[in-house]
């Protein structure tokens, strides 16, 4: 009967939250947002692991079944080396997240954007072309994204001005693209200004469904599986910076309404 | 003969390096930019004393003989929480603004901008009516001028419409404003974005040239100076992340040309 723990380095992991909470409703839940160092994405791979290893240890603290990184900047970076040093099953969101975009694609050109660090590493690129080496990949750094939607403005037109320019390169019309991959779990807020920009052609990939279905089986196959129990989950939520911040940013920015988000530290 | 210790969350504050070199130029000066955990300005109160001790330890380690917090929302968050609990001076960089701009206004109206931490403590508020209080002070912040520097786009026409947005309120003729202090390291690398929004009437204030007249006569005070020797003063510069990253930023947007920085772990 142990909890499941969700980590993002702020509150754009709360997507996955609410994935878990419509797919596996009986599953209790630990969330973490380290939003004392975020963001992770314009930071070093170095950096970012010691982050994600401090988030994973504090998790383990709380005695978790099973971790999911919803942090694509942490997946990208970090999940490889680290995924080996644990006994418990940890997952991230690049590997889901591909494997739909992989399905839907007709043209066989995918995008992907995502935070400067997700997109130097070639996570993306590597996961899938080695799923199938024929497609093409073509991706973009956005690193003003996130502090866009951190600032709220998710319809100005200042965003789409800004998507614009960064997703200028992607509707190149040579390049075919049909399916986009929003490889930033803040990406989500800002679905209607990308789609507004792409033309309705294009199909967005925002991971938070594929990855609660991968954690499922996972849960299924390991026996972690919280089927008997009859009540819903309970849900708690940390955060390393000023919890009355994150409570707002949460229900502005996603409509979530926590009553009690507790502080740690974390470094 | 020991050295000066300036540090900032990131790059903004080799502006007051800079000053320090024209000024003192035979002062050694250590420099720390808190990378790792950058932004400060979107962060809580106790989340940014926790940093800035950290910062202050790394530099006595290094045996400096006087600290200079040259970031705007260290120094309007904790400064005075901590300076009692240090023997050796450290100033920060709202008191030598604070001054120039007084000086400086006609109308009694000055205008303030910053990050949303250093803002929302009204510290440069509280400075400005202690010496004056029938001074009129507006305020605002600019939480999207930090990442937009570090993105390199001073000249983007995105980034007029963004200053616009913000500056509006203030330029508001009613209110006469006619000096504005830019209440951030970065935002000196805006400033002709900000000239060519509010016009040539209005004088800014970047408070790097008054910083190191304060700390010049605190040394000569405090009998610290090196007015001796003759060679030029000596700089070492660390980072809490990356290294290469530092070094090409503040090439990129500084012109300073760095040639060894060092990373350290300031947790």
């Amino acid at each position: 009967m142990r909890s499941i723990g969700i980590f993002d380095s702020g509150l754009g992991g709360l997507t996955v939250v609410r994935e878990f909470m419509r797919q596996l409703p009986k599953e209790d839940l630990i969330y973490l947002g380290d939003t004392a160092h975020l963001p992770y994405g314009t930071k070093s791979a170095s950096t970012i692991t010691r982050f994600t290893l401090n988030n994973i240890l504090f998790l383990l603290r709380q005695k978790v079944k099973f971790i999911v990184v919803a942090c694509n900047t942490a997946s990208s970076l970090s999940l490889d080396t680290i995924r080996g040093y644990f006994q418990i099953p940890i997952i991230g969101v690049i590997q889901p997240g591909v494997k739909e975009a992989i399905s839907l694609t007709k043209t066989g050109c995918i995008g992907v954007i995502g935070t400067p660090a997700t997109i130097k590493s070639k996570a993306y690129e590597c996961q899938i072309k080695k799923i199938d080496p024929s497609i093409r990949v073509i991706s973009k750094a956005c690193p003003l994204f996130v502090p866009l939607v951190e600032e709220g403005w998710v319809n100005h037109p200042e965003t789409i001005t800004i998507a614009k320019t960064y997703l200028r390169s992607l509707v190149d019309s040579n390049r075919r693209m049909d399916v986009l991959i929003l490889g930033c779990t803040h990406y989500p807020l800002l679905k209607s200004v990308i789609k507004k920009v792409l033309g309705g052609a294009i199909r967005l990939v925002d991971s938070a469904q594929q990855v609660v279905r991968e954690a499922n089986s996972i849960l299924q196959n390991e026996g972690l599986i919280n089927n008997n129990r009859k009540a819903k989950g309970s849900y708690r939520f940390y955060v390393t910076d000023d919890p009355a911040e994150f409570t707002r940013q949460a229900a502005r920015l996603l409509g979530f309404r926590l009553s009690h988000v507790r502080k740690v530290n974390n470094v």
